[in-house]
């Protein structure tokens, strides 16, 4: 932390006063040289002492259940993106890592009055965190990754799943795969919710029946796959989709321990773009998740609320990033005939009216 | 057109030098007042000659089928917010209008290019428009109000129909209405899908049965109300929730003919919220669009895909305005048995897979 102009000059290979225009706004330079110098300047920790002097322009990123203090981390790139956002509006950021028990003692509204701080992004809680629901009454202009709550004050940022699930089941379709199955994370989570609802509605889009026990919830983990993937396998499916990139990890291994080859016998694809799916054997077929973009986009959706416009919702765009874990599809024998007693939808009343 | 910063000045009650300072950036000023003095300026027609020389910092907003020249004006608004957040941000705006001979006549990448504009906002455009398709394969950043494309570069903007439609549904159900018809605008249009769509999860949310005959395609003009209401009536539909304004119109006017007060026998919502919403007898009952937040955002959008974050989507809360076309609910003999023939689910196989 701590990098100085000559620093962010040295990195970019520009001189000092270049770097000094770029920072404070000088005008003959290009606009993609100033957003380079400014990303730059927020990457290497280089601190904007103006924006905190001047009438309190500070906004707040907190943090919960996410690591993000090394590149890697799937929190890192979500702070840095907001970090980079708010320095080139002359914002300046809080970071504030917080638990359950601290939401416990501190009332959001009241800390965001002790702080001066005029919005905060909230990264990795879930619904049953304490703030929570003190966010359903909030006058805090306030952004939201992955959760939704019903207040003009609170924005919603997260990935256009609908989009990019469909996305997957068209290119294993290209490939000719027809009985594509769904490993999902837990019950009960918004993300697993969409995800499982996305991919019904792509079933429905391309004309594929869905077939019960196809759709599975499981838990975030690649232990999980193990006791699926063999039911899965028997009922002939020849793509497994997965909740996230770990599940996808425990799938291709699951299917090496039935003797099957991925992606000859079987394709795999993940979600998310973790580190580690480009290392895995075979390198993983993924839908990647921009987190710069969902950090930058946390902060233009603050930003808009500030500015008095109500944005309800920002989904951004998820890439499919074709790697070695799918192939053109392999039919397979079904040894199991489909039952109709742990079809994920009968567990799931809402999914089940709106989509069955 | 033309106001100088002396104009702007008297307008706000401040002297010359503090609005050339938020016109120039200057420091010691509130960002409150400085944002005010921005949105006058482009309200009064003040031109900021020093962006459009600077490196071409110019984006074009393009109108079609809209009014928008006369404050009031469905597209007025958008128009001017629009070009208020552009001001904001040192940008400037091309205001083009255009009718589908235009559009056969020039590319639109090349007439951007020509034109050295950086990004494009469509308002008014319907899917057959011919820069539409187009549309899949531009590489210019590009806006588009209510209407989607599957591109990186094309980002979509509009209302949250499902929470919007929700909350007049929520509000009629508070009332004691449970026969809650939706008499929507043309099929086959995005807005009357999304907001059909919308009807019918919000009815299976709050475990109202749909009936058939009660969800109603019909036209966005007043006089399509006249061949649907006493059919509704008939069913005993005690509120009709309408596909925008005009249809509201219509549907008072169809009401009184068969001998029926608003809102004392039947309550009725409209869509939008146009000025016209405020003057009928009784003032009507609406869910207003913040047409100017829809114009900001659009620039927002662009300004985003501009610096490489592929926004996908960007949903606006809208706003339950309550005035006087909606009361407690007086249930009505039903004098006619609900027959199937007829029914929008029937008619449209999208909205059957999903809803029915």
């Amino acid at each position: 932390m701590g990098a100085t102009i000559k620093d962010i000059a040295e990195r970019l290979g520009v001189s000092v006063s270049t770097v000094s225009k770029g920072l404070n706004g000088g005008r003959d330079i290009s606009e993609q040289l100033r957003q380079s110098i400014l990303e730059t300047a927020v990457e290497m920790g280089y601190e904007n002492r103006r924006a905190r002097k001047l009438d309190h322009r500070t906004v707040a990123i907190f943090v919960e259940n996410m690591d993000y203090q090394t590149p890697g981390d799937f929190g890192y790139d979500i702070v840095l993106g907001f970090r980079q956002a708010a320095f080139s509006a002359s914002w300046d950021v809080d970071l504030v890592p917080v638990s359950p028990a601290f939401q416990e003692e501190n009332r959001y509204d009241t800390l965001m009055m002790e702080k001066s701080c005029k919005g905060g992004y909230f990264v990795g809680f879930s619904l049953e965190d304490p703030w929570m629901k003190e966010l359903q009454t909030t006058t805090i202009p306030t952004a939201l990754l992955d959760n939704r709550v019903d207040n003009p004050n609170v924005s919603y940022v997260g990935t256009d799943t609908e989009a990019s699930i469909d996305s997957a089941i068209s290119y294993l379709i290209s490939l000719g795969h027809e009985k594509i199955a769904f490993l999902d994370g837990s019950t009960g989570s918004m993300i697993s919710d969409d995800r499982m609802a996305a991919y019904l509605i792509s079933l429905r889009k391309h004309h594929l029946p869905i077939e019960p026990n196809m759709a599975i919830y499981s838990y975030f983990t690649a232990d999980a796959a193990h006791y699926h993937v063999p039911g899965l396998l028997e009922l002939g499916a020849t793509a497994i989709l997965c909740g996230n990139d770990l599940i996808a990890q425990g799938v291709i291994d699951s299917c090496r321990a039935q003797g099957m080859r991925v992606p000859e016998d079987v394709s795999v694809i993940g979600f998310d773009d973790i580190p580690l799916a480009a290392e895995l054997t075979p390198p993983l077929t993924t839908i990647r998740q921009d987190r710069s973009a969902l950090g930058k986009s946390g902060f233009f959706a603050l930003y808009s609320i500030m500015n008095g416009t109500s944005i309800s919702k920002t989904l951004l765009r998820a890439e499919l990033v074709v790697r070695e874990s799918t192939a053109t599809a392999k039919p397979r024998l079904v040894t199991k005939r489909n039952v109709d007693t742990d079809c994920v939808l009968c567990k799931n009343p809402l999914l089940y009216e709106r989509y069955a």
